[in-house]
Formats: structure tokens, sequence, C-alpha cells
């Protein structure tokens, strides 16, 4: 059996309805991963444990999503060779928008970057996954090549319908 | 020889100019203090090792100054017994004027709280853990009350030079 | 009987939904508490009163709530010696999403500290209570730390039923 | 001799070069005022003594300047009758672009307003104050009439310089 | 039969469920006062014409209310001698949280003061109008006085509520 | 038949309950337009083709509306020589109240302007094309003329049922 | 003697270095155009009469730029029929990061448009302008497309510089 | 001779120093890299032909930067199928902090994502870059992995110095 090469964590399962988005667009690509909760405060031990063992287990790519006080992202980077990325979660009760999210997994030292996407982005995570391993996989290359197509399908069905509007 | 009560971590040598404000608090109400760099992000085994030992050692506060992604005080807190006190640290090339760093140390999870003194707040650190170890050493406490009445006379004194501007 | 050791103040009943939880904690913690509304700006002098008086009671912490321009918990850290925690409260009617709670509360001037948690982070206001209590009392200590192993044990189950999701 | 009519107090001493903008202004009108520094923080019982007391002696206008946290104008004005003038002071070293100043002024709870101006708009509380004064006397008020007129005429001689320079 | 004292104005009837609380705090004050809708934007004339005429009129406050980039307080500054009482109005569409009215309101250059305050604030624009009309008149400070000393007794109630949660 | 003067795209269909706003102020005007989905980002293509070669075909005004990172208006601006109005839209999904869609539209390099209007201004965004359109256009200038008479009167009605709440 | 077809007004002769850079625009373009100071706030009559006048002088587009709580644009687009695009301005002692000006000219209410421009960026308010014109004379529009071209050959020279610091 | 592995653009030559990081941490990691400016808004054609056609002259990842309204990075990632990092530039002259650049680059639609790194974080780009090649290529993920323990290395030295001031 295949092994998977995307990590999906979040850090609490209150993270799980965004961060599915992730894990459907890995699926549509067709491309293997595993999902679990990885706290970074209240399990820093099994944070610690995944982070420097990760790239050993033949995982190519990490997805963190977290809310708030978001650490869990930086952190995972500060222990693994892997490139990184982050998903800055807002969840209805954060009552900064969102800023604190992204500030705290934007705005990373020299030497330790996490790749960020947008505010509950992790739809836009997944295929950055592709992305990055679609670099060097033709295969996936070809497939992120036909998605973008097909948005563009999409847009253009809409466009045919809102042009009846015009005056 | 007597131990440190209080131990200041700092995520870069390039926070001591702030942090060792926090040092000169401590010193002037005579508490015995460790100073230290631990960078979550550069040196996260030695941070984990930190944090875990700290109690043991017979720290009772720790203050955790870091700017940026602010992990290190959170992360402490996540591993440690002990009331974590975060410096947010803005140095002159913060592009956010230091509202990554307060997010990233306010805006902790519930279960896992560090006490947040304002930007670059580091006399205020040491104050405060003045204050948290005077709540059950009454000679502390004594300091503390003295010197807030040393603040008081301060200004006491330069309100008597300003008086004579009126018209 | 016994005396209080914490002493929970907000300004305003409105304020009750949100500091509730500091108690709630305290009491999880088994710690004495009591709860008052103390408003700064509508009533000044019992809040002088108040904060003047409260480390001759026994009081060893307080944790002070209140929302808009929030002056309690500084006003009080003006005039006792103990250790105040800052909670801002967002109310939904609150227009600035916390920010001027956050503001008037976190940056205080050297000399007068206020330990601040997140928006609306009243219960991490009592486990932080807990932890200034613990730094000099074993037992509340290692109540801190079974709460901890409790955290991790919670996010440990949820992950178990997140695996499955796994594609 | 005359009593002061208009009380400026500040927050701390390296306020004066804003707050004395304030001061000249309300010596261009003629109106009599004083200067002092009352600290909300470092000198709480003195600044609860003037502002309970200031309406008893004759002043009618309390215009109060702070910066950071700055909790003086509204604590002020939770212990007097009269209108209180709140000043934003940003100092050089205010890291947060004296948004914290702003809001704890400005974000005062019902009951208890604060007459807030722009940061660092000391000059525009001394004409608010002479407005106040103006309201019920009508040589102050046509002194207004009058500053405003030559506000006017000030402009008016600079456009004659810059239409020089049209293509 | 007595004239109004004070104006209450606002950009659009969209304004009046805020502004309806400088009416009813004025009301309780016996101060009379008369509420008209003023737009800069869309009845500039109407605007001007009011503005430099009210002093004329015996009127002796101006509360002015607007939402968005709120130009009515400061351009009804421009043209009268009155203190003008500025009220930043957030509508539930306003997408900005308000800010674009405090700062279009408070940030008056030099010479042209509004006596800004809170978003929403109408209520304390009333008690602030009244706090301006007691610097001279005495009956109305008396009421000022009374109606503080009510705000106290008010929370007094609550907070003998509030202890039976202690712990 | 007539061909149309102006051209409305927008990002998206979920942008057309605002843009159309613009498209009924134009009919309202009596000004023909035509309105279009060109996507920056899914059909760069196209839109490339579109801003070469609006003016080609006797377009003299181009309104783009667009949320969230909202490249469309810059990007037409950078490949047309017509004036490019560009409406930021806020979507309730949308988490920075807006100010990425307004900043992304707003900072654009000198060289190429966008006439950036206010958050879900697309109303405005119509007035704006008949005020650029009626600067050669006399007959366009009338109904711009006539429109804002319209305001005052709208507004004027309204004043009248406010007054009857003065006291 | 030809007349001006745009009007470049701003608030204060302190906006001049900024404002100046739509007036060389225009001068580069061949357009004829007159600058002038004009304070809403201070000469409140001189705008208003501006702005009513300026359509029946020959005036086509009007430029105004002005920092602060910056009301002119929006007034003056109260009063005209002409477009107005309105330039936040930026002073160094601004406290607020320019956010003031962009809100007070950007968020406009509906029936009133300002064509916003970037924060000190009236080198774009004049090109905008040209835009404006041109949109209904070839001879102009063939300038801004010469215009443009020589944007492309000015980045493409740098471009050569740049990439023989490849590695 | 051998072909860039990444192609590194910036939309002016006055991103270059920041820029410049990225170049040398591959040229440390010896990865080739290649160097130029691309404007989205001044040469949108050699963007469009740049972006299309990277990856079929073997680039595998793209480092784009840019300031203001930084519309490169998402249009570059728009064109290509390879995963693209943005850089926020903040130049001195940005007067909103370097948010307009953070939000235009982090915020994209669904479909087309940005890996976006902190504001000035080309380092930290160039690092990423390196992860994302060193995913499927053993030699360079050695290389990252030394890179880190140089990190580690440097902190412990420089907290040998620090540890001194203990007191």
């Amino acid at each position: 059996m295949s092994k998977p090469l995307v990590s999906i964590v979040m850090g609490s399962d209150s993270d799980l309805p965004v961060m599915q988005q992730a894990a459907d667009m890995l699926a549509q690509f067709g491309i293997l991963f595993e999902l679990d909760i990885v706290s970074a405060h209240r399990t820093p031990e099994k944070m610690f444990d995944f982070a420097k063992k990760a790239h050993k287990r033949g995982i190519k790519v990490i997805i963190a999503g977290a809310g708030g006080a978001a650490h869990l992202p930086g952190m995972i980077a500060s222990l693994t060779p892997l490139p990184v990325i982050g998903v800055p979660v807002k969840s209805s009760s954060n009552t900064t928008e969102g800023w604190d999210s992204v500030l705290s997994i934007l705005q990373m030292p020299g030497g330790v970057p996490v790749a960020t996407v947008a505010i509950n982005g992790a739809k836009n995570a997944g295929i950055l996954a592709a992305q990055i391993l679609g670099a060097s996989d033709k295969k996936i290359r070809t497939k992120v090549i036909e998605y973008k197509a097909g948005l563009k399908e999409e847009v253009e069905k809409k466009a045919e319908g809102i042009k009846k509007g015009e005056g």
C-alpha cells in the first residue's frame, strides 16, 4: 500500500471544517495524505515528535492550520526540513478578524519560512502542495494544468449568464 | 550560593537592549535571576528542555521576550506549570509596528495563558515578576510598595517645575 | 472559614458571562475567590477603596475585566502592590473588535504592569492566577500540572476521531 | 488676582511639548489657566483630589493629555461634573502610532464622556476650551470669531504665492 | 416660548436611532434642543446656512452625527464659533468597523476642533452638551452631579446581585 | 444600434449584487453599458484581450469590481489607456473587513492609476462614470446636475419628518 | 489665451511638494491647469464658491489633495457635477500612517463619488485626469498610450542591468 | 551549461536590495537561479510571456517580490502551474507599513495560491524554494538540514555571551 505524501495537521478539531478543504483538493488530484490533530500548546511533545520524523516517513509537504496565536505552522517549520504551508484559521469566535493568526504564521524570522496562504485558505494550501509535488512530478503538474483550465471554463459559463443583464 | 527565582529568556541577542530592563528591575528589587537566549525557531530542543525543567530547578517565574511571530512565550507556557510573562519586542526593522508580536503572545488558546505586558515593556515584566513573588513573600511586597511610593515622589518633583509655566 | 485568595472584579454586569469563566476555573482548582462589580468610571471611590485594601484582606491576585476604554485593570494596578491580571472584554456591541480594550489594558506605562490575557480570555486569567499562587504553593502547582495533562488527553481523543478522514 | 478658568493637566512631563500648545492658545485668547502633572497611574490620590475639587475652585473646563494606555482624561471625567477635553499624546517611543491613546480616551462608556481631539491636538484642545467658555461669554466668543477670520487670511496669502506655479 | 440651546443634526435619517439617545439625554436634563437632518454631501447649502447662523439663533452647543466619510461635524465646526460635538455613527452596513467615521471626525487640522465621542456615543454627546452648558449654569451642573450619583447607585445594586456567585 | 460607452466587469458572479448598482445607475442616466465576468486570476487571457481592445471598441470608461486580493482593476489599468474605476467588493466571507480589496486597488504604483471608490461603492462608480463622460458631454452633465438636485430634495423631505421629535 | 481644463487644489501649502507632481504630469501631457489653496476648514466660503463655479469656467476635472480629516475632495464633490480626483496626502507629522486621509476621502456616501488614488499619489491623479480628458479627446489619449509605452521601455532597460546578478 | 531551477523576479529595481537576499540564499545552497525585473503594471506583456513559459524552460519554483498594490506574485500564479513564492516588499516610502503588499499577495482567491512569506522576507523565500526542491532532491534537503543546524550553533554561541549578565 502507498504511503501518504502530504500531512495535514491542525491545532484543534474546530479547524476541521476549514482544513477538510485541503484534504478534498488533494483527493481530487489523487495525492495520498494523512490527517491529524497536533496542538502546539496542548500536545507539544506530539508536535515535536511529528515534526522531527515526518520527512523520514516519506512525507514531502506539511500543511498546518491553526487559529488565534497560531504557533503550530512555525514550530513545525522549526523542526523539519520539509516545506510547511500555513493556513490561518479564523473561527467565528476569533475576535480580531483573523489578524492574530495571519501575523503569527506569516512573520517568521529569517531562517525558518512558512508558506502562508489566505485566511481560511485551506483549499489553496491543497493546490500549493500539489504544485510543490508537481515541481518534480510531471503527472501531478499536468493535473494542476488541467485544474486551472477547468477554472477558466467555469468562469466563462457564468460570464455567459451575466451578459444578459446589459443595458 | 542562592539560586535564581526568575528566568529571563529571549529569542535573539538583538532583544537584549529591551530585555535588560527586566533584569535591571529585578536587580533593583534584590531578586536573583538568570539570563539566556532560547529561540523557539532556531533552538527548539533547547527551548523544550528549558521549559520542562525550569520549575524543577527552583525557578518560580519565567519572563520571555520575542519579536515578529513571537512563539517563545506561548511555547514555554505550553511546557511549564510556572507563570510566564511575555514581552512583545519591537525591533527597528519590525515593519508591522509590533502588532505581530503582541498578537502572537496575547491571543493564546484556552488552557495556556501568557501574562502579556506592553510592547517593549520589559521593565514592567520585571516589576510584575516581583509582584508575583511578592504575593507570598512579604519582604518583596514591601519593596514593591516602596517602589510605587518612589514613582509618586518623582512625579511630584516634576510637577513643581511645570507649574511655573501657568498663564 | 477560609478567606478568598483571588478577587475577580468587572466593570459592568454585562461582563459576567465572560468573567464567570475565571471563577469556574478557580473553583475547579479549589481556590477561594470573591466576585464584585467595580466600575472605574461609575464607582471610582469604591474602586479606590477596593484596590488600596485588597492585599490587607489577604487577597493575593486580582483579576479585573473590562470593555471599551477599559481603565479598571490599570487603575487597580496603580493602587495595589498585588499582581493584576487584565481581561479585555469584547461585548457584542463593541464596534472596534476589542482593540480598544486590549490597548487600554496592555499599554501601561513603566512602573505599573498589568498581566494582560487574550480578548475574552477569562478562563486563562483563572489559570494564570492559579499559576501565580502555584509559584509558592506546591499543592496548587500540582493541580496545574494535572490540568495540563488533561488538555493533552482531550486532544489525543479528538485526534483519533479525525484520522479516519484520511485519503 | 483672577483665578484660572481652565486646568491643563498631563500624565508626564514628556507630554509638555505637546500640551504647551493648549496653554499658548489659551494665552492668545486671554483666558487664565493652570498647568500641572497629574498621573493616573503614579499619583492616583492626587488625581482623585484634583478631579473632585476642580469645579469648586472655579475651574470650568479641564484639558487632560496622556499617552499609551491613557487613563487620565477618562478617570478625571468620572470624578468631575466639568467638561473634560482629552488629548491623545503620541510620543516618539509610542509603538502603536497613537491608537492606544486614542482608543483609551475616546471609547468611554455611556455616562462618562470625554471630548476627544486629534492625536497631539493640544492646540485644538485650547480652542475648544475657548469655544466652551464662549458658549456663555460673548467676549470670548468674539475672540474665537476673530481667530477664525485670521485663519482665513493666512490661507489666502499662501494661495496667492502658489498660483504662480500654474501651467 | 423658550428657544433651544442645543442643536442635534445628523447626516441621514438612518442615523436617528443612534442620535435619538442624545435627544433623550438632553430631555432628561430638561435642556431644550432641536433635531434636523443636515447632509454635508447632499444638502451642502443647508449645512452652510445652518452652521453660519446657529449661534445667532441662541444655540450654544451643536451635536453632529454622521457615518462613513463623516464630514458633517468638521464642516460645521469650520463655519461656527460654537463648540461642536461629533458622533461617529456606525451603521450595520459600514464595512470598516467605524474607523472611517472616527478618523474623519477626530483628525481635524489645527484651528478647527471637534469634540469627538465614542462610536455611536450619542448618549455621551448629550451629557457632554449638558456639562458644557453647566460650565456656566449652576442648575444644569447640579443635574449632572445628580446624574453621576445615580450611575453609582445603579452599579452598586447590580454588584449586590453578583456577589452571590462567589466560590 | 448604439454601442456601449461603459464596460462593467467583475471578478466573480458573486460580485454581481454589488456591481449591478453601477449598471442601474448608468441605466438611470441613459448611458449604454455592457456587463461581463473577467477574472484576473482564472481567465487571465480573457482579461488581457478585454483590456487591450476595450478602447478600440468605443468603450470610454471601465468599471472593475473585485474582492480579496483584487487585482482586476489594476491589471486592466495597466493594459488600457482608458480611465478605470475600481470597486472594492466585500463579500460576507471576506475576513479582513474589505481592507485587502481596498489596498489592492488603491495603492497602485506611479504611472498606472485606478480611480477607487468606497467599499461596495458600485453605485458611486456608476455616477463617477457619468461624470467622466459628462466632462465633455453636456447632456450627461445636465443629468448629473439634476440627479444631485434630487438627492437634496430627498433629504429635505426626510428632515421634515425628523423635526417632529424635538424637545 | 487658452483656459485651464484641470484645477488642482490643496488644503494647505504644506501639501504642495506632493501635489506639484500632478501639475508636472499634466504639463508633460500638455494639458493646461490651474493651482490653488482651498481649505475646507479654514476657507469654507472660498471652497463653496470654487466648487460651484468650476464647471462654468470650463474646468473639466478637479484634483483635490488634503491630509488628516481630509474633507476637501468630498465637499467639492458634493458641490460640482465634475469628476473629482482625491489625493490623500500624508505629511510627516501625520500620526496615523495616512489612514485618516484615505478613509475621509474614499468612504463617501452613495450619490457623491470621489475618484481616490493612492496615498501621496498625485502623479497618478495627473495621469487619471489625462485619461478622463482622453476618453473624448483622441490627441490626449494618444499621449497616454505613448506615456505607457515609455514606462515599459524604462523597466526593460533596468531589467538588462539586473540580470547580470544571476547565479 | 546547467539551466536555472529558480526564477527570482521583482516589480521594480528598487526591490533589489530586498530580493538579493533570496539570490544569496540560493547561491549558498548551490541552486542555480535567474534574476529579472518583471512589472505587472508596466510590462504586463513581458509578465504574461514569462509566467506562461517558465515551466517549459525548466524553472521549478518562482519567487516574486513586489510592493504597494503587489499584483506580480498573484498574476504570475494565475498563469503558471509552478509553485509561486510571494515576497511583500516594504520600501521606505510605503506609507501603509507594508499591509498593502501583504494583503495583495496573501488574500488570493480559491484556485490560485501564492506561498506568502514575511514582509521583506526574501531570505526565507530563498530557503523555502530550497525546501520545495528538497522535497524530491535528497542532496538539497541535506543542505537544508545542515543550514538549520548552523542556525542552532549560532544562537548557542550568542547565548554563552549573554549569560554573563545574570544577577
